[in-house]
């Protein structure tokens, strides 16, 4: 599967594993993002110990965020495995942008470590759960990097401002176009 | 969607909440059936804690045993909401049925239990994250309940003789035909 080289960011940029003590700069866009409800299947009261354990995962799981050359948090992502057993070769991954730094490729950055993380952690494919269809920068980003919509939940979100509207559900294999090979 | 009425069984059964002294009589079929690592993504050397703790789910989530006339543990079944959030009206469930006791309806009956218990607990659809493809007579009977494919992830599950398979997402909406209309 032929996909695109990685993007030149403008501004430098470099992905490290999250602490503790990046939390406070992620929940300052975690919060509002996930309040709004437009584009996450999490609760939309969540608190912040609740969004703090199920974000920065403890090892074989893997969180990170994305800096800039001042040290500022950009964007996050976490990488799991998605399945057990027979089927833990299908990792899954979910990425948050800051909206105040949009636009300056972080989601794709996020996209290409977490692909990067799941070829080297030995999984063969990549699934996002619950994308949701009206998030169309999102879609078109998990496209551009492989990602093909396999099936969609009909009526599968209840978005706050469009109504019930589609969950994608969005895969990939990594056997054939390592992320690892692009970087 | 019309569906088919209920099968008429055989044999008496019924369906009631699991307890934990069902718990035994449910890890005799649990066990080898997760072991053969032909239909589940679970690990197939999960021990009886951890499956215990996976299976029987406290509330709100809901997990039964299907008994015969003499209380014989048939199957049991697992059910709980599959997202969170403006995505919380999809559930999800999961059956196991002792291979000494298929051929009975245990799995249709199981089925159609959660499809009523969704549908009571306000969920509005169910989802079926992982059906091994190879699993002709648990798709059969999904869909014979009105569930469909609605995408399948190719090489998703590594089948222990048929290699790597596909792992299908089933999905069916409760709105229009609630399970507990045709009770």
């Amino acid at each position: 599967m032929a996909i695109p080289p990685p993007t030149r960011h403008a501004h430098p940029m470099r992905i490290t594993e999250a602490t503790d003590a990046d939390w406070p700069a992620i929940w300052a866009f975690f919060q509002p993002i996930t309040a709004a409800g437009e584009t996450f299947t999490y609760p939309t009261d969540m608190d912040q110990g609740q969004a703090r354990q199920g974000w920065l995962l403890p090892e074989p799981d893997h969180t990170v965020v994305a800096l800039d050359e001042h040290g500022t948090v950009l964007g996050t992502a976490k990488m799991n495995r998605n399945h057990m057993g027979n089927a833990d070769h299908i990792a899954s991954a979910s990425y948050m942008v800051d909206p105040a730094h949009r636009g300056r490729g972080v989601g794709r950055a996020l996209c290409e470590y977490t692909l990067d993380w799941a070829h080297r952690s030995g999984c063969t494919a990549m699934q996002f759960n619950a994308v949701v269809a009206t998030n169309t920068r999102a879609v078109g980003l998990y496209e551009s990097l492989g990602f093909a919509v396999v099936g969609t939940l009909e009526r599968g979100f209840r978005h706050p401002t469009q109504g019930h509207v589609g969950l994608h559900i969005m895969y990939r294999a990594l056997d054939h176009a390592p992320a690892r090979a692009r970087r």
